[in-house]
């Protein structure tokens, strides 16, 4: 089987993309481990004109169901490699192998990790307060991180657990003012600033992290803390999921976005990407510009399909 | 009433951007003589990922509705003039003046006309075969034009009228190619190629149209014909509504689209610009593009005015 087009995940530029391809009557595949990516677990989008408020999941449902009004093949899977022969070979984590003569790489972001030992092995660590909160209900949680989703995690936290930490490397909160207001005004929350998070204690679950001080330079200053938590929840931050783009030669940034030109074309014959795991509108990533960079993908990768010219 | 940004148009940028520059906070108003600019017009929207298909009307009141969610002032005026003082100075036609520190110019493209004399004067003159088709219930009329607007028009006036000449310049049709056959085969069509519309015939009412056959270069061959008509639908494409950014000293493309860059600025400090009157995505006007556009302008608007930096 030989698609004109895969389109490797199902956010919003993914789905969007797959809209457009079928539009075109490109013969299309949608490889994805879920479906909406990242705003399928937002509580509320209000910021994608035209829905004036709708849970994310529900959003992501209506991305889906549009896509599947085209006819669209979405398979459940995950990509592990790609090679560029005569036709791009896509291999899946199921052990399947499918074929294309473009791809458009809409792989979107991954909340980014401390980097710490037993951080992937310990149960009771979360990038997604909208997704765990509940399950800390009357436990003690950690929150790590300075900006808005890090400041939205401690307030639904401290809606179900007794107590929760948040733990912030500068003094001063990148979050919005008002928003850093109303948790220092939350008798739940303990705010532990300037503090890294040095440890993870735990066997199996973790049981609780040691902080250490830093100063404005982010050195260590040798105060450190024992916290007993339940729970720990990592908000600093998101990176790329551009790891697949880069085996098969695509130029990132140096953060590792996915470089695109006006036509989401990247450095690589037949291999456009949208969306989030690209440098576009790197300042402003809404819902709305990844839909949009993905019908942009889908057109071009539409007009290189039919003349064969990049 | 000092704004600090005022949005010109209403259709998928300008609420979108409206949408935007109220989730930041901006003072904003936006002025349009409609709502929702061509796209309410639209039979059917099956393109804007997340509608998977609703018409033009409800899916302009759609963006209404959650602009007006964040309670944007709009006002149903037409701009007739700018002057750039201190601040922005806007007249309107009903003799109103808005003070804005910003601009987004979202004013979209209208129907290109023939450029004839009576044209303007005469009634049973239409740029819009959904709008007006029914009027023409059992009686005569004629299409000018080539492209998928023009081949729509004539199908749609097929269902109402008792005769449709389509009259096109080329001989071959720019439509899509299965829509131009499905007009061959509908017996109430008539196509006259190549053949141009030289005059209109009428007092008050369009009674007739002479048009004159071309060469492949468009130079009259003397062979001119008179068709008896009750109607005039033109479908001889777009252009950017875009006079009154030119008289500010906003820089357009050859075509008279308005230049923007990445962030959507125009040359002129403090004049953005969104949606189709601009030369983006000029090979893919899309609603979800504009809306995206919108979204952008109303972010560094939003820059703009909170540091002062151009």
């Amino acid at each position: 089987m030989n698609y004109d087009v895969i389109i490797i995940g199902a956010g919003p530029a993914g789905l969007s993309a797959a809209i457009y391809a079928k539009r075109f009557k490109l013969n299309t595949l949608v490889i994805s481990k879920d479906i909406g990516g990242n705003i399928a677990l937002a509580d509320l989008v209000e910021n994608y004109p035209g829905f004036k408020s709708i849970s994310g999941k529900d959003f992501a449902n209506a991305l889906y169901e549009h896509a599947k009004y085209y006819g669209v093949e979405i398979i459940n899977d995950f990509v592990i490699d790609i090679e560029k022969k005569e036709f791009f070979e896509v291999k899946t984590y199921s052990e399947k192998v499918f074929y294309s003569k473009s791809l458009i790489i809409a792989t979107g972001e991954k909340y980014k990790k401390l980097g710490l030992p037993k951080e992937n092995e310990l149960k009771g660590i979360s990038y997604c307060a909208t997704c765990d909160a509940p399950l800390f209900m009357n436990k003690v949680v950690a929150v790590v991180g300075g900006g808005d989703t890090a400041v939205l995690y401690a307030r639904i936290l401290s809606q179900h657990a007794n107590k929760v930490y948040l733990i912030h490397r500068r003094k001063e909160f990148g979050a919005t003012p008002i928003e850093v207001e109303k948790i220092r005004n939350d008798e739940k929350i303990e705010i532990l600033t300037p503090y890294v998070v040095k440890e993870l204690i735990g066997d199996k679950k973790i049981s609780g992290i040691v902080i250490e001080e830093v100063d404005e330079n982010l050195k260590p200053t040798g105060k450190v803390k024992e916290l007993k938590v339940d729970g720990l929840f990592v908000a600093i931050g998101l990176e790329p999921n551009s790891e697949i783009a880069i085996k098969i030669g695509v130029k990132v940034d140096e953060k590792g976005y996915i470089i695109v030109d006006d036509e989401m074309k990247t450095n690589v014959k037949g291999v456009f990407a949208a969306g989030d795991v690209t440098n576009k509108g790197a300042k402003l990533r809404q819902v709305v510009l990844a839909a949009s960079q993905g019908a942009i993908a889908a057109f071009y990768a539409f007009k290189y399909i039919k003349s064969g010219v990049w």
